[in-house]
């Protein structure tokens, strides 16, 4: 093997990029000695916004730059890391690296859920890859698995909890009866949520993820837009009270699920699960993919979704890969997909069990009013759940909960626009899926 | 991409052979997509030992040989998977794949972990890897995760549940309080235990994967001679109900520990951990692998550890990597030991807390006897477990329990020994490590 370094050049250097300077601090050599003496590395350029900021990591001043495009263009990089987030700079250096032959290491999931079909397209032109590992579950290598591990399998399932700062504040307002801020406050508190937590929480950072997941197990790109994606935001402490009281806790899943007609159910939301599944028992900021392959059978992976050293991980496990290619020029390694012809399931057409709440008045024949809207859409009630206040037997206004047997999304749909017009409804009814897993 | 296939020479057609056989039947096409046309691989050679003997699945006539050596020298095999287990042949098989430089896919862990230091050694001199996902944990992706995923880690901490069989025979003995005896026959009634259970209920399976572990996580061979190893044969339901009575459960787990001083601790026997660590909920054949780097953390890899088409689906992964490296030249991609400088932890070092069970006739001083012993050795006592029979509050024998604080083997085991010699004592002291994970 030759002894000369692959050269990276490293553009952002906040938590994930000082991570990476870190670890190849600490863990250079043991990385070289690892491989054989294949994957030697070494920082080059590192690209930030602004220089006198104070740096998470002790790197030399020379490899600084404020020309973001220097972490491409410099000769001695040879592979190019992309930490900065966002859409448009991100897609610029990405494309620019891509361009120039030098394989590109990103965590940037909405990036690459957003624009991969362009980025795709220049890396297969280029023949030069993307990797990712960092972009889905942190620190787990989900990527890596089913690119490489799986390859033998037909990916019938994925379920995924995977976002740490969602799985956080349902965890807190399970057990501790927080409400949704209340338990987002101690999230920001504690620096598991961002100062702008919109992403976190409803529901789009792990729709991405999934998207990734999705792309890379089905082999077509999905496009966001067709894609069911609902937060946590509006999560009451009553239904998941609610939810505990029927044997269930409340997780935001994201699933990615092959049909037998080979179209792919791709959807992100909070689902009641049963309290004995072992999804049930992933808590705080860790994630979690449950897997299931046709060879492999159910699998799952497990560990941190965020976090400096965690992702930076990754991203070493991905600079591995590239430096190897670059030997190699084994430019096919990284994803790219394989299928025009991918089709996702229309949400309408998804099927799951229901939990559905009705604030209503209580007044004469309100449960007949809506199972009998119920059941004229074929929709069964497989039981109830209407506690009484015991100190107020009487109250006006009540909670009640129907449980529904697994159906359509549709007509449920229709269902409830109609109960809806009823009187006695005092809310919009409250609906959770209830996931088999 | 070329368009000829990588010929595959299959040495064994027994329960994960003709798996292989029939994922590539049914995902061959698959394989060659999500790789981009990279991995297209056909079996060209099927060595049986009886060519009459009812075959798992439909392979041509034609391809089979009862001559092992024609998996080798065949001309259109560029990759020889052997899955005929033992060591003495299958270390022939290897032997001559690698020096005719065709890679190696192995699923036998005894093999490698008994014979690894001459295999891996051939392997360097002939610049072509072993490859074994197949040969530990089943289908869980656990080598390339340490070997590729984790690169970037110092890996500081492996606990496995391993051993599928061992696992079922636990649980069945947890769950309906059966005896060893009744749970092993249960087991070899569902086919989960063998004819020959005795590997997998002393101990050696799951040992053998650890060794593997260890040397992959660590760069260095081990010797299996310097491994503690002890089996499940010889639990009683008692042990496993006073267990449950503390709040743990008893589990066959194998441990790769890296110490402060460089050190690794590597031992396999049945443990007390919490009822509420998630390793306590992995039932039947199924296997976990928990593992903590210093960058990632902890993490988890759980999923089927035996098996026909999960085994299957670990074997084909190590095809495509293999078939990759036969394009690439890429002769580095397995794994070699890169230490000879590896240090292992004495057992008597080793430091946990500690369930012991002493059978004692019950008179007056014994438990002033036994503390004494104890105390004199440096062993302190942190609770006891002594449940009096209500139908017969003086009986003559009776069963005490001592926890003890965390405390290194070796003067324990000098206390044990002094104990067996009081009077009062009338069976071996029963000894369960208490882990704190």
């Amino acid at each position: 093997m030759s002894c000369s370094k692959t050269g990276i050049g490293l553009a952002g250097f906040g938590t994930v990029g000082s991570g990476v300077w870190k670890i190849i601090e600490r863990n250079g050599g043991l990385i070289n000695s690892r491989s054989q003496g294949a994957i030697s590395i070494a920082i080059r350029k590192i690209a930030v916004r602004d220089l006198t900021k104070t740096r998470g990591a002790d790197a030399p001043n020379d490899l600084f730059t404020t020309n973001l495009m220097d972490v491409v263009e410099d000769p001695s990089v040879d592979i190019v890391v992309e930490l900065i987030g966002g859409t448009t700079a991100a897609f610029d250096l990405i494309a620019a690296a891509l361009k120039a032959q030098k394989p590109v290491v990103t965590g940037n999931k909405a990036l690459l859920a957003e624009r991969g079909a362009e980025l795709f397209a220049l890396s297969a032109e280029m023949k030069t890859s993307i990797y990712f590992e960092a972009a889905v579950a942190g620190g787990i290598p989900i990527i890596k698995a089913i690119q490489e591990s799986l390859i033998g399998n037909q990916i019938e399932d994925i379920v995924g909890i995977i976002n740490g700062t969602s799985n956080y504040i349902l965890q807190r307002m399970t057990e501790a009866g927080l409400g949704y801020p209340e338990a987002l406050k101690e999230a920001k508190d504690l620096g598991y949520a961002e100062a702008d937590e919109t992403l976190d929480v409803n529901g789009w950072d792990a729709a991405h993820k999934a998207i990734l997941l999705g792309s890379l197990a089905h082999g077509f790109l999905i496009d966001p837009t067709d894609v069911y994606v609902r937060g946590i935001e509006k999560i009451t402490p009553l239904d998941i009270s609610f939810a505990s009281n029927l044997g269930y806790v409340v997780k935001l899943l994201s699933f990615v699920r092959l049909k037998e007609n080979g179209a792919v159910e791709i959807r992100t939301q909070p689902s009641f699960i049963s309290k004995k599944h072992i999804l049930a028992s992933v808590n705080g900021v860790f994630n979690a993919v449950a897997i299931k392959g046709d060879g492999l059978g159910e699998s799952l992976f497990y560990g941190r979704g965020a976090g400096q050293e965690p992702t930076a991980s990754s991203v070493i496990s991905d600079l591995a890969e590239a430096a190897r290619s670059i030997r190699n020029a084994d430019s096919n390694r990284g994803f790219l997909p394989h299928r025009s012809d991918g089709q996702l399931v229309p949400i309408a057409e998804t099927e799951t069990s229901y939990y559905i709440r009705f604030s209503v008045k209580d007044q004469l024949g309100v449960i007949a009013d809506i199972s009998r809207i119920l059941a004229d859409v074929g929709l069964g009630i497989s039981g109830t759940h209407s506690p009484v206040d015991p100190d107020n037997p009487d109250a006006e206004f009540v909670e009640m909960v129907f449980l529904l047997h697994s159906c359509r999304f549709g007509p449920l749909k229709t269902a409830l626009a109609k109960v809806e017009e009823l009187d006695c409804i005092t809310a919009r009814p409250v609906v959770f899926r209830i996931e088999k897993l």
